[in-house]
C-alpha cells in the first residue's frame, strides 16, 4: 500500500501536467479571486507614485502575497517620484469667449501661483506643427489638438503615435518662449473627462505648466479658434516634491527542480490620481497575483521558479521595473521569461512578444492551450515598461495582449474604476497568463 | 477626354476592389453610424414582437432605409407571436422565510389569477433531475436551479447547456403535477435582475406559469431549502394574446453584374420587454444596416446583390426568419451567402459558418483581410435562427461571432440597454461584416 502510495506520488506531477492548462483556466474562471482582490485594491482608492495611497497599496499585496502562502515574500526598496496634483485646477476662457474647460494637470509638471497665466490660445496639431509655428509661440499658451486615430484597428497604435505630444509638448513649445500648453486627451471619444499622464521636461528648457484637456472641450476650442482669438487663464496647484521611499512587492513559487531559474509575471502597483487605477493597471496586479495562487491553489508544482513582481511608479517611467532589473542583474538567477499585463484587464487576444524563432516554434506548439480561450495570438514586440530591464538579462518578454477597443475610454482618466473592469474578462486574461506561464515552467523555453 | 474618363470608368472597380476590405473598415471605424443608429432605435425602448414598439421600429427602420437610398426597400408581411408581460408580477416567500423574490415572467406564459397560485417549492438541477424527481412534484412549484457553467470558455456553450430547463421546464414539471415552475436566470452573475426569454408548452399537457429568478434570490432560495420548507406566492399577470400582422424590413445594394445572386445580412428587430435590446439584438440590426449604408457611402459597386434584412419575431422561435425563408423559396433568386449578427456587439473575434471545404479554402485566403480586425477566426457552426431557412436554400450561413465574455451579464434582462454598448466593438463586428460581406459579393463563393 505505501509503496502503490510512493508511485502515484511519483506520477502525480506528470499525470497533472499535460491537463495543467485546462484545469487552471476552468479553476480560474470557476473560483478566480482577482476581481474580489481588485476591488479590495481599488476600494482603497488611487494609488499615485509616492502618495500614502500607494504605501498602503503595498502593504495590502504584502499581506495578499503572505495570506496565500506565497513563498519568499519581499518588499524590495525604490526610491520613486513623488508629485502632487494640490487641490486646484481651472482653465477659464476670459476673452473671445467664455466658460470652463474640464482639464487635469500632466503628471510632473509645474504649477501656476494662485493668479493662474493668461494668454492667447495659438492651436497646432502636434510636435512637428509646434516647430512649423515656432514664430507665434512666444507669450502664448499652445494647444496641442492631435488626436488619436479612431481609423487604427489596435487603439495602442493610435496612442503610440499620438503620446510625443502629450510627452514631449510643454519643452517644444517652452524652447519657443510659450507660456504654458494643454494637451488633447488620449481617447477616442468626444466627453467631458480629461485624461492625464505623465510629460517630461527636456533638461535646460524652461519649464511651463501643463494640462490634459478633455476632447469635447479640445473640439469646442478648435471650433472657436477658426474664427476668434481666445484668451485662456490657466490655474494648476501641481507640484513636485522630493523623492519617496517605497516598494515592488514580490512573492513566488520556488521551482521545484530549477530554482534559479526565473519567470517574472507583473503588473504595476502604482496609477494615476483621477480614478482608482483598476485598468491601469489594478488588473495586471490582480491578475499577476491569480496566476501563481492558482497554481499553488491547484497543487501544481512548478520546476521552474515563477516569481510576481508588483512594479512601483511605472507611471512617471518604470522606475520599480528598473530598480528589479539593477538588482536581478547582480544575483546569480537566470531569467528565461517575463510576462507583464499592463493593457487592461480585457478579454485576451494572445500576447506580445519578443521571442526568436527558437522560441516562436514552442509557441506554435503551446497554441492550442491558448485557443480555448481565444488567446493564441502571437504578435511580434516588447513585452512592456516594467519587463523591458529583464530582457537584457536574457528573458523572454511576453505582454499580456487583451483586446484594446475599450482601453483608452477610461486609461488615465476618473472613468478607470472597477466599475470599468468585467469580472469574467479580467479571470479570462488571468487564465491566459497562467497557461502560458505554467507551460514555460514545467517545459522551459 | 471623353475616352480617356471612359476608360477610368471601366478601370475604377477593379482599382477600387482590391483596397475595399481596409477602406470599408477605416471608413466605418471613423464615420460609423451603427452606434448613432443604436441610439434612435433604443431610445423609443423595447421591441416585444406584436407590441406597439416593434411596429415603430419597423417604422423607423424603414425609413432609415429609405433615407439611405437603399434599393428596392419593402415591408414583407409576417403574423407574430403578441404575448403580454401585463403590470403584476411578484414571487412572495409565504411559509418557512419571508420576503419577495426578483422575478420575471418567461415570454409566451400563462398567467395566473389575481391571488396567485401559492405552493411548496421543489429544486431541481435541470429536466433530467426532474423526471427523477417526478413522484414529488404535484401541487408544488418546481424551481429549476440549473446554472450556466462558468468554466464554459465560450458562454454560448454554456448557454445552450442550461437552457431547456427554461424552454421546456413548464411541461416537464406539469407533466408530474407541478402547478408553476421558476427558473434560475441565465446569467453567470449573482445578482438581482431576472433574465426572462422564451418557453414553450407542449401540446396537450397543462399548461402552467413560469418564471424567471434572479441569480441572488436563486442561491438564496436554495439556501433556504436545504433546512426549510418553503412556500411562495406566485402572481403574473402574463398573457397570450391573439398574433399580429407585423413585418420584416428589407432594403438592398442591387448587384452590378449578378443581380440576381443575393447575399443577406440580417439581425432580429425585436427584443424583449425589460430593458432596451440593445446588445440582443439592436446591436445586430445596426450592424446590419451599416454593411450596406458603408459600402453605398464609400460607391463600391457589389456585384452580387446584398440585402439587408431585418427579421421580426426572433424572440418567439424564429417567425420572421421562417416567413422570409419561405417567400424566398418562391423566387428564382439564388442564395449564396446569408450572415446573422444576433450574439451581441462586442468586439468581432470572426465568423461561425456552415462552410464546406472549397468555401472554407476561399475564407482562408480572406484572412488576411479579416485578422487586422483580428476578427479571422473561423467557427464550425451554424449561422443564427434567422437565416437557418437560407441555409436550405443553399445559402452558406455566416454567424458573426463577437467576444463571449459579457453578453449574458445583459441579455434578455433589464441590464440591455444603450449603456451596454460599446460603440467601438460595435463598429469594429460592422467592419468585419462588411469586409466579408463585400469580398464574397465581389468574388463570389
Amino acid at each position: 500500500m505505501r509503496n502503490f502510495k510512493k508511485v502515484l506520488v511519483v506520477l502525480s506531477p506528470i499525470l497533472i501536467c499535460g491537463a495543467a492548462p485546462p484545469k487552471l483556466s476552468r479553476y480560474i474562471l470557476e473560483s478566480g479571486q482577482a476581481y474580489a482582490n481588485l476591488k479590495e485594491l481599488t476600494d482603497k482608492g488611487s494609488r499615485l507614485s509616492g502618495s500614502p495611497g500607494a504605501a498602503q497599496a503595498v502593504e495590502w499585496a504584502r499581506k495578499k502575497f503572505n495570506s496565500y502562502g506565497f513563498d519568499k515574500v519581499t518588499l524590495q526598496e525604490v526610491l520613486v517620484p513623488h508629485w502632487e496634483r494640490g487641490s486646484k485646477e481651472e482653465a477659464r476662457i476670459t476673452s473671445g469667449s467664455s466658460g470652463k474647460l474640464h482639464i487635469a494637470a500632466l503628471g510632473n509638471s509645474i504649477g501656476t501661483d494662485a493668479k493662474g497665466i493668461e494668454a492667447e490660445v495659438i492651436e497646432v496639431s502636434g510636435l512637428d506643427d509646434a516647430e512649423a509655428k515656432a514664430e507665434i509661440l512666444k507669450g502664448k499658451i499652445v494647444f496641442f489638438n492631435g488626436f488619436m486615430d479612431p481609423t487604427a484597428m489596435d487603439s495602442f497604435e493610435a496612442y503610440g503615435k499620438a503620446v510625443p505630444q502629450r510627452v514631449g509638448g510643454a519643452s517644444v513649445a517652452a524652447k519657443f518662449g510659450a507660456v504654458a500648453v494643454l494637451v488633447r486627451s488620449m481617447t477616442m471619444n468626444h466627453d467631458e473627462f480629461p485624461h492625464t499622464g505623465v510629460m517630461k521636461y527636456e533638461d535646460k528648457i524652461q519649464k511651463i505648466p501643463a494640462a490634459a484637456i478633455a476632447t469635447a472641450d479640445a473640439d469646442r476650442l478648435s471650433q472657436l479658434l477658426k474664427t476668434k482669438k481666445i484668451k485662456i487663464n490657466l490655474v494648476l496647484s501641481a507640484k513636485l516634491l522630493e523623492p519617496v521611499k517605497s516598494f515592488n512587492v514580490i512573492g513566488e513559487l520556488t521551482g521545484s527542480e530549477f530554482p534559479n531559474e526565473i519567470i517574472v509575471v507583473g503588473g504595476h502597483l502604482d496609477s494615476w490620481d483621477l480614478g482608482a487605477g483598476a485598468q491601469d493597471d489594478g488588473a495586471g496586479v490582480v491578475q499577476s497575483i491569480e496566476v501563481i495562487r492558482a497554481i499553488k491553489a491547484l497543487n501544481l508544482k512548478p520546476k521552474r521558479t515563477i516569481r510576481t513582481v508588483l512594479f512601483m511608479a511605472e507611471e512617471f517611467g518604470g522606475f520599480g521595473g528598473a530598480e528589479y532589473g539593477k538588482q536581478a542583474a547582480l544575483t546569480k538567477e537566470k531569467y528565461i521569461a517575463a510576462f507583464e499585463s499592463d493593457r487592461g484587464g480585457y478579454s485576451p487576444r494572445g500576447f506580445e512578444t519578443n521571442a526568436n524563432e527558437k522560441v516562436l516554434r514552442k509557441l506554435e506548439a503551446w497554441k492550442e492551450d491558448l485557443a480555448p480561450l481565444h488567446a493564441d495570438f502571437i504578435k511580434k514586440g516588447g513585452g512592456g515598461t516594467d519587463i523591458e530591464p529583464l530582457g537584457v538579462l536574457g528573458a523572454v518578454q511576453f505582454g499580456l495582449y487583451p483586446d484594446s477597443a475599450r482601453y483608452f475610454d477610461v486609461h488615465h482618466s476618473k472613468k478607470d474604476s472597477l466599475e470599468a473592469v468585467n469580472a469574467r474578462e479580467l479571470h479570462l486574461g488571468a487564465a491566459a497568463m497562467a497557461v502560458l506561464v505554467y507551460l514555460i515552467s514545467d517545459e522551459g523555453l
